[in-house]
C-alpha cells in the first residue's frame, strides 16, 4: 500500500466582501488529492483536502517542501504498524522533518491541507465516516449524531445597507440556523450598534447573534465596544484585538462578562497554549476557534485538544473556524461544541453534505466513508478534477 | 521614479551539518533583486535582499502574493512624500494588504527579503551606506564605526569529533573572533560537556563560549543542562526550549543566573512582545536575537525596537541571528549590541565585506552605498546574476 501521487491546485474563492481587516478580492484556497493504490469497490482510493478561507492557497510551499518530502519517503515508513493503512502521525512527522520550531503560519496551512486529505483516505480505506473512525480511536466510540452550527456572514459589501443585512439573516433562519454571526469594526461604533440592533430584531434575541471584529481593535476601542454591546447579551464577542495580544484579551475580560471567542489565527499547539496561559479566557463561558485546516491539521489539533484538557478546558468549548466538513467530523467524533458554517460564501468550500440540511441549528452527520466530500456535489466536482 | 521589476531566485545553501533540531541537507534561501529606473554614475540602481538560513527560500509566496502586490500598485504610492526615493514603510504596507493578523511565519521571510532589497535601493539612491542613512533617520546621526561579532559554528557533522571541533574554533580565533558559539543538545549531556570543555580549552575562558540548543529541550532537560553548565560562566545559553514556550524560558531563569539568549524563531513584533511580557528575560544580562530577514524586514524590526525600549530594554541587548550585512548595518546605525557571523557556513551569504576583516572581535563598517553587498564578491556574483 502506498501513496502514488499528491496533486495540488489553487482555486479562487474571491468575493467583493470585506471584514474589518481584509478584503477577499483575491482570496484563494489550495486543494490537494492524495492518490493511493488502495482500492474499494474496484476504484482507487483518493483522499482530498483544502484550506479554509483567509490564508490563501499554498501551492509554493506544497511543491517546494511538503509534497516532495512525502513522495520521497520510504512508503512503508508512512504506514501503520501492520501496513494496512496510512498513518497520519507518521506522514505528519515526515512532512515536518527539518522544519525549525516556531514561526507557525503558511506552512501550517500547507501541512493542514495534506493532513486533511490523508485522514480522508484513511477513513475511506477503513470504509467508515471519519467521525466514526475518530470516535473509535480517540473517544471511546462516542459519536454525536448531530452538531451545532451557526451561520457566519454579515460581511461588509460596497452598498450593503442594514436592510440587506437583515435580509441575509432572515435567509439563514429560513435555512434552519438559530444563531448567526456578523462582522463589526469596519464602520463606526454607532453604525455597528445600528447594524447589531437590526440583526437582533430579525433573529429575535441577542443571545442568537455573535459579533466578530477580526482582530481590528486596540484595547481602548475593544473596551468601548464591550461596554456598548454588553446589554445585548450576545452569543459571543469574537477576536476583539490582535490574535497574539494575549494581554489585551485578558484585560478585556474585566470589562465584559459575556462570552468571548478567539483562536482562529493561532496555528499551532504552542500558540494555542499561550492563549490558554496568558489570554484570561474563561473555561465556563468562552469559546476556542482553532481551525485544523490552517494549523497543521488534525494531528496537531489532537495535541491542542490534549493541551486544553490538561489546562481544565472541555473540548465542548471548541467551535472551530472554517466552516468545513473536516471540523464537522472532528466535532461529531471528538465531542466539540459545534462548528462554523458559511451558508453564503466561500463556495464550493462552505457548507456540508447536500443530504443533511440544517435543522433547528444542528446538522446531522452523513454516512459516507471519509470526510464526506463526495456527498457535497459542487465541492466534489472541483476536487475530482485535480485527481486525474 | 519607480520599481521596474522584482526578480526572485532560490539558491541552495545545503550542507552536511545539523543542529539539535534539523539538518541542513536541503536548505535553500531566496534572493531578490528590486530593479529601479533610478540611475547613479550612469548605472541603474538595483537593491538586493536574501533571507538568512533556517527557513528555506520563499519563491512561491513571493510569486503568488508579495511581488505582484508591489508591481501592481500605483508607483507613486510607493514613494516618499517628495517623490525622490522609495518609501520602505509604504512598500511594506502594500505587501501586507489583505493579510490577516497572526500566523507569523514564511510570509514574514518573503516580506523580509523584499524589505532588505528595498532598503538597499533606498540607501543607494541616497548614495550612502545604509547604516549612515539609518543613523540619520532614527538615531540622531550616531554611528558605531565597528560592531561586535561572534563566530557561530560548532555544528554536528557526521564523523566530527572533539579534535575537529577544537580545530574549527582555533580557526575562528585566527580570523580575529574573540567569542565563539557551538551547538548543544544533539548528543548526551555528558558528551556535550566534553565538547564544551574542549572548546573552552581552546578559547581560554568560558566567557568566550556561547552554547545553542536550538529549542530542543523540555524544561527538565533545560534545567539539567543549566545546572551542569552554570560553572563555566558561558557567554550565553541560547534557545533552550521551544521558542514559543515562554513559561519554560521564565522557569529556567530561576535555575540559571548566567546570560541567556533567544528570539531567532519569533518573526513579528507581536511574538517578540510576548517573549518580553512572559519569557522572564532579564534586561540586565540576557540577549534578544530577532532577525529582520526572517521577520518582515527592518520596517517591522523598527516596531520591535520601539516595543523593547518601551518595555525597559536597551537596543544594546539585541544581537540578531542570521550573520548578514543587513543586521550589521542595523547594529552600526541603530546601536545594537552586535551581530552573529558564520565564518564557515551558509556561503556565500555568511560573512561581511571582503575589505573589513574581523579584528579583536569587531568588524569595521565599509563605506559602500547601500547594504554593502557589492563589497562581498562571492555574494554579489550570485545577486547580480538574477538582476539581468
Amino acid at each position: 500500500m502506498k501513496i502514488t501521487a499528491i496533486h495540488s491546485a489553487s482555486v479562487p474563492i474571491a468575493s467583493g466582501m470585506r471584514n474589518a481587516y481584509i478584503d477577499f478580492s483575491k482570496m484563494t484556497a489550495s486543494v490537494v488529492a492524495v492518490v493511493t493504490d488502495a482500492r474499494r469497490n474496484g476504484k482507487r482510493i483518493v483522499g482530498y483536502g483544502f484550506n479554509s478561507n483567509g490564508r490563501y492557497a499554498q501551492c509554493g510551499l506544497l511543491a517546494e517542501r511538503f509534497i516532495p518530502r512525502v513522495m520521497s519517503a520510504d512508503p512503508r515508513s508512512l504506514l501503520n504498524e501492520d501496513g494496512t493503512n496510512l498513518d497520519p502521525h507518521r506522514i505528519w512527522s515526515c512532512m515536518m522533518a527539518n522544519e525549525k520550531p516556531g514561526g507557525h503560519g503558511e506552512r501550517s496551512v500547507a501541512v493542514g491541507v495534506v493532513d486533511m486529505a490523508v485522514w480522508d483516505a484513511v477513513a475511506k480505506i477503513e470504509g467508515k465516516p471519519l467521525y466514526r473512525l475518530l470516535a473509535g480511536r480517540y473517544n471511546g466510540g462516542a459519536v454525536d449524531d448531530r452538531v451545532f452550527v451557526y451561520a457566519a456572514g454579515g460581511y461588509y459589501y460596497p452598498g450593503k445597507d442594514v436592510g440587506l443585512l437583515q435580509d441575509e439573516m432572515r435567509r439563514y433562519l429560513d435555512m434552519g440556523y438559530t444563531v448567526v454571526k456578523m462582522k463589526i469594526g469596519g464602520e463606526s461604533l454607532a453604525a455597528d450598534l445600528r447594524r447589531i440592533e437590526a440583526v437582533i430584531q430579525v433573529v429575535g434575541d441577542g443571545s442568537r447573534v455573535a459579533v466578530d471584529a477580526n482582530g481590528r481593535f486596540d484595547l481602548k476601542t475593544a473596551i468601548e465596544y464591550a461596554e456598548a454591546i454588553r446589554r445585548y447579551g450576545l452569543f459571543w464577542y469574537e477576536e476583539a484585538g490582535d490574535p497574539l495580544d494575549f494581554a489585551l484579551q485578558a484585560k478585556l475580560a474585566a470589562h465584559y462578562d459575556g462570552a468571548m471567542a478567539t483562536g482562529e489565527n493561532l496555528f499551532s499547539m504552542q500558540d494555542a497554549r499561550n492563549l490558554i496561559r496568558y489570554g484570561g479566557m474563561r473555561p465556563d463561558r468562552d469559546w476556542l476557534q482553532f481551525d485544523c485546516a490552517l494549523s497543521y491539521g488534525l494531528v496537531e489539533y489532537l495535541r491542542t485538544l490534549a493541551m486544553i484538557e490538561e489546562s481544565g478546558w472541555s473540548s465542548r468549548r471548541c467551535i472551530p473556524h472554517g466552516g468545513h466538513q473536516m471540523s464537522l467530523n472532528i466535532a461529531a467524533g471528538l465531542g466539540l461544541g459545534g462548528n462554523e458554517s458559511y451558508p453564503d460564501v466561500f463556495q464550493p468550500f462552505g457548507g456540508f453534505a447536500d443530504t443533511t440540511p440544517v435543522e433547528n441549528g444542528y446538522v446531522h452527520m452523513p454516512d459516507a466513508p471519509g470526510v464526506g466530500f463526495e456527498a457535497k456535489a459542487n465541492l466534489y466536482k472541483v476536487m475530482k478534477a485535480i485527481a486525474i
